[in-house]
Parts: C-alpha cells; sequence; structure tokens
C-alpha cells in the first residue's frame, strides 16, 4: 500500500533517500577538507535522523535548547552542543542533564560565566559566541575585554571547560554568502591567533546552512554546525545552497475545493502548518511555499511553477498553473515545498517517510499515538 | 510562590481574569442583540477554557478541523461546528466521531457533498459556506446554482441536515469593519429571503473577532463565531477590536542577553513560539510582540513601548526603550503580547495562568508531564 493512503490531514513528508544524500554530502565535503561536522539538530529535532547521522561516523550534534538537548540525549553521542547563549533558568536542567551526558553550551556575557562559575555540578564546556557582524548575539570579534573577562571568571572553576569560539554568519541568509565569509574568516583567524597559545585545544565553528553548502574554503574554521541542510528548503534554493531536488521534506495536503475560473486551489494547509515564512521570488511572487505532484514513492517537480499564494490559520490558496489544474480533483493531495524547512518541522512535530514509516520530532511525543 | 517561579524557558502566560472578561463581555453582547454565540475554539483549543465558556451557558463551539473536534468532544456539547471546508479524505473520521457527538460541517462544493452522501453512517448538519467576498473560500452569494446544485444533492440523503449559511469575512482584517459588515449583511439578508421559506429553521452563522467585536447592527445574521476575541492580541488592538488591556495572553520569555549600547535585549524567545506574524505600527514600525512587565499577578503595560524588532527560530531581539533597561537583567523575565494569539497559542501548545495552573490545549497532549 502506498503511504499515500495514510493521509486524511496535513502530513510532512520526509524523502530518506535525498536527506541521507543531504547528510553524505555535507559529510563528505567536511572529510576532504579535514573539518569535523556537528550537525545542528535544531531542523529535524529527531532520534530516527540522529540514527542516519551516527551510522555515517557523526558523533556530536548541535542543538538549539536544553529541551531539545534533553530529547536528542536519549541516545548516546560524544557530545551535545547547545548553540544557544545559555539561559540561566536553566541551570539546574543543564546541572541534571550533565550529569549524565557530555555537554556544551555557549556564552555571551560575564553574568552568565559567573552564575554558571557559582552554581555548576558537573564538567561543563563552553563556546565564547562571537557576533558575525549583524548584531543578533554574541561578543563583537574585537571586544576582547568581554572575552577575558569571560575567561577569567572561567577559569576559577575547574568544571568550566573553554573549547573555542562559535559563530553563526546568519546574515549569509540575506547578503553576499562570500562576502560574510571573508569577513568571518579574518575575523576567526585573529581570535585565533591571539588565544591558541592559551588553550592549544581551541576550536572555531561556524554553524550556517549557506556557507557550508557554498563556501570551499574555510580559513581558520575548524567545525561546520550547519543544521538546514539535512532538509534544504526553498529559502535556501534562492541563496544558492541547493536545488529544489534537494530538498528532502514536504508537506502532503487534501485538496478542498477547486476555482477553475480564477485558478485557485483551497488546501488544507495553513500557517500552523507550514509556518509563515514566506519567500519572495525574483519576478517578484511572495508565496509561502511551491507545489510538487506526490507518487507512490515520493514527489516530482512538476514542468510549470505553482506557489502557495495565501496562508490563513488552516488554510491555504494555490494559484494554480493550468498543467497542475488539469491533474488534481477535489480530494486530492498535492506535495508543498517548504519555504523554511526548520519551521515547518517545528509547527508538524512529526514525519511520514515515502517509504510509509512515522518518524518522530522532539516536540511530538504523542505524535501518532 | 508566584508563578514566575515555575518559568525557566519560554511559557504561554494566561491571564483567567482578562480572559473569562471577554468571554462575558462577548456573551452579553450577543443576548442584548438575540444572537446566539458560538465561540471559536481555534484559538484556545482547550478544555479547561471550554468549560469557563460552558459556565457562562455557552453550549456550542466552533472549531477548525476534525482533530481539534475529536479533542474539544471530551467534553459534552449540544453540537460542534468544524469550520472549515470538509475535507473528504476525513469522512471515516467523521463517520466515528459523528456517533458519539453532534456535528456539523462546511460544504463549498457538490463534489464534498455527493462524496458524503454516499459515505455518511450518522446524522451530520452542514452549512453551506459563503465567500465574503476575498475569495478565500466559499459559494460566491450570487451564485444561486451551485447553492442548489448542494442542496438538492443532500436532500437526497435524510443524514444530511441542511443548518444554514456560514459567512467568514475575514477581510474584515485588512479593509473597513464597518464596509466589510455593510456588504456582508446585504448579501446574507438576500440569501435568507431566499431560502427561509423552504428551510424554516435556517441560521445565518457569522464568524470573525472583528466584526462580532465592533458591529452592533447584524441585520439578518443570527449567530456568532468570532475566535480570536477569547484571547485577543495586537492585531486585533490595530483593527480597533480591543484595548491591549484585553488581551489575555502573553509570552513570558527569559533574558540571556543585554546590549546597554544597542537598547537590544536578546531573549529565549523567537518563531517557534511567537510565530512568524508580524504587524506595522502607524509609525511604519515593523515587529512581532510588544513587551509588558510581568508581576506576582500576571502583566503591566510599560509607559514606554518596547517591541520585539526581529524574530529567527528561538531568538527574539528586543529594542528597547531607557525605561526598560533600566528595569532588566541577564536572567530576568519579561513578557511579549503577540501579534496574532492564535498562531502562538498553536506553537506554545499549552499555558500557564497567573494564578499557577498549567492549562491543557489541544496540540499539547504531553504538555508538563
Amino acid at each position: 500500500m502506498s503511504y499515500l493512503n495514510k493521509i486524511t490531514s496535513p502530513t510532512l513528508l520526509l524523502d530518506r533517500n535525498i536527506c541521507e544524500a543531504n547528510l553524505i554530502k555535507m559529510k563528505s565535503k567536511a572529510d576532504k577538507l579535514g573539518l569535523r561536522l556537528i550537525p545542528h539538530f535544531k531542523t529535524p529535532q529527531s532520534i530516527t535522523i540522529g540514527k542516519w547521522a551516527q551510522d555515517l561516523g557523526l558523533d556530536e550534534i548541535t542543538v538549539s535548547s536544553i529541551k531539545m538537548a534533553q530529547y536528542m540525549s536519549r541516545m548516546e553521542w560524544w557530545n551535545i552542543h547547545i548553540a544557544f547563549p545559555f539561559n540561566i533558568r536553566e541551570t539546574e536542567a543543564l546541572n541534571k542533564l550533565s550529569t549524565s551526558v557530555k555537554i556544551s553550551i555557549q556564552i555571551v556575557n560575564t553574568e552568565s560565566i559567573s552564575f554558571l562559575a557559582k552554581n555548576l555540578v558537573n564538567n561543563v564546556s563552553f563556546f565564547i559566541e562571537i557576533d558575525a557582524g549583524y548584531g543578533r548575539t554574541g561578543v563583537r570579534s574585537d571586544d576582547l575585554d568581554s572575552i577575558d573577562s569571560i575567561l577569567k571568571i572561567a577559569s576559577e572553576n575547574p568544571l568550566l571547560n573553554f573549547k573555542g569560539f562559535y559563530i553563526h554568519p546568519g546574515h549569509s541568509y540575506y547578503t553576499s554568502v562570500e562576502d560574510v565569509y571573508m569577513e568571518t574568516l579574518i575575523a576567526m583567524k585573529s581570535l585565533k591567533d591571539l588565544y591558541i597559545h592559551r588553550f592549544p585545544g581551541l576550536v572555531i565553528r561556524c554553524g550556517d546552512t549557506p556557507g557550508s553548502s557554498i563556501i570551499h574554503e574555510f580559513g581558520a574554521i575548524d567545525e561546520l554546525g550547519p543544521g538546514n541542510f539535512i532538509f534544504y528548503d526553498l529559502m535556501q534554493v534562492q541563496i544558492g545552497s541547493c536545488n529544489r531536488e534537494d530538498i528532502a521534506v514536504a508537506l502532503a495536503v487534501p485538496i478542498v475545493d477547486i476555482n477553475r475560473d480564477t485558478k485557485k486551489i483551497l488546501v488544507h494547509g495553513g500557517g500552523v502548518h507550514l509556518s509563515k515564512d514566506f519567500l519572495i521570488e525574483s519576478d517578484g511572487i511572495k508565496h509561502y511555499g511551491e507545489v510538487v505532484m506526490l507518487n507512490d514513492s515520493g514527489w516530482i517537480l512538476p514542468t510549470t511553477r505553482s506557489f502557495v499564494e495565501k496562508v490563513s490559520q488552516e488554510h491555504g490558496t494555490i494559484h494554480a498553473t493550468d498543467e497542475l489544474l488539469k491533474q488534481v480533483n477535489v480530494g486530492d493531495l498535492i506535495g508543498i515545498l517548504p519555504v523554511h524547512s526548520c519551521m515547518t518541522a517545528g509547527c508538524m512535530r512529526g514525519y511520514l517517510s515515502t517509504e510509509g514509516e512515522w518518524i518522530d520530532h522532539a516536540e511530538g511525543e504523542s505524535f501518532n499515538t
């Protein structure tokens, strides 16, 4: 029986072959360049997909919250890194988790490290997060006073182990990836040169999918921590990180109405399923996802492109090409490639593989039960 | 102990007093105007809040999916209405649910009603959904051929009971609520006049928060089905449906970093918590939520307004006024009034009341366990 027969309501499909190919490709690239790959599991948030990563020899992952670390620690990892400025209100949870799991965290200010220095009960490693220039988070790379203050406070507690610097050049999503990396590499090299003598094991870890996908010269960087590449999405296609054929997830949605005069298809699939992230194509079309045709083994790209032009909470409206209109009826399923797969996965909290298996997600404990 | 001490990570706070006041106010208005109120529970999706509604004498609710109907049917309702164009792939689930619960659905085309006429096993009522003019969904009010075809097919199966017409003037979110209602009332009166003789029990149900909040003359409309008003949000403040003091939910977020030079506060609270819905204020500021100060009994509005100016998956960046900066430290909690409370509640899937009680949400079965 095809996996499609199992679907009655919006369901996030996962093509295992594409997903594993993405993992293999990034691992091969990292190996070839002598870099360690520590994939960010904020995207899949899945034990099953964690096993696929382990099968490729990956032994450490990144997550973005202590809750996600708790979930992923149900399988054994050499280390779990929480790539988010440490939230001191979660110190008790960190103390509990670190009794059984090796954890590293990120520090961006002296307040957090002071609190930890007083309250930690187990060994915990930390990175200092460096502001990649777009001001979201981190210490500026030229703010050596702050870096030295953090290191000094940490040095007073032997439970705190400095691992190095972490940078997320997230503005590579908005500007030229190459330009962003040129700046990033210069800043990170200068930091490495400054601190490597005091900390001979120091590493520079860099986490973003556009850079990890596009760049081939990583200079002072030792480790890559991208996440989105595990699934990719239309935003990454637009940036140039991948092709549409590399997107490993598609939202299957039931068609509930078709207006052949206005060429609109109404589907059960809206903001609570896809998220409200949108893209603007080069021709000015704003959309929330792109239509693919589902078949027994997965999905295929139609020759003409149709987009989800509107979403509300549960509704999605597709502006359909004639090619698409000819192929669909009320009650059919079609697929939507997501604009931002991390958000869509976070909304859907579980996957159906195109082989018909249910696949877990951290937030979907009650999924399919 | 204050409810605040329970919070270590992003948590959706619910002020029961505000929420109940919103329910009471809308119920009183409906009573005064001789209208039935059938609140839309897509917003709270909660059994606990369902009980508050029942305590006010409300005996029917609206939901937007069969899954939500299944959840809300754990408590007894006179009827549960699924306000979404019926998805024929869920006919089996409908047949199962309707063995124990009175259900009504919405029909927008002949394909769906034909399928149901062949496959229903229990009594089910239906509304014909009328396109309110913005083309999202429904039959045009002047498309009497389609309406008559649907009614004819339905009449051939005694299990199908026609209840009336449903309209969601959702474009009242974007244009003048008064203008939208003027059109809506004219269209619905004409439909009522046309069909009331064949269907003497026919009702006109209208579901949107702006109209239900602002309008005082409902003409041919018999029943109101708004949902967002149970919580309200900043979008509704902008439309004029409510004041900021009427918003019943706020996302409590931990502060993880403060940059006093750039006046930025970094919080754990991003798109996966608030959703990516944004507002543009009259002065051009685009934001994802507004800061409130939390205290032991709930929250208060500061005298100067600070907004969440950026969100990524887990991060939120607040551009803070001097007033706010003076009051906060790393590790503190602050509150964020959501732009769109239905989406935020859907992301968070559970509530902590300001009295310290955990409150359920349909999607959060594993919440707090």
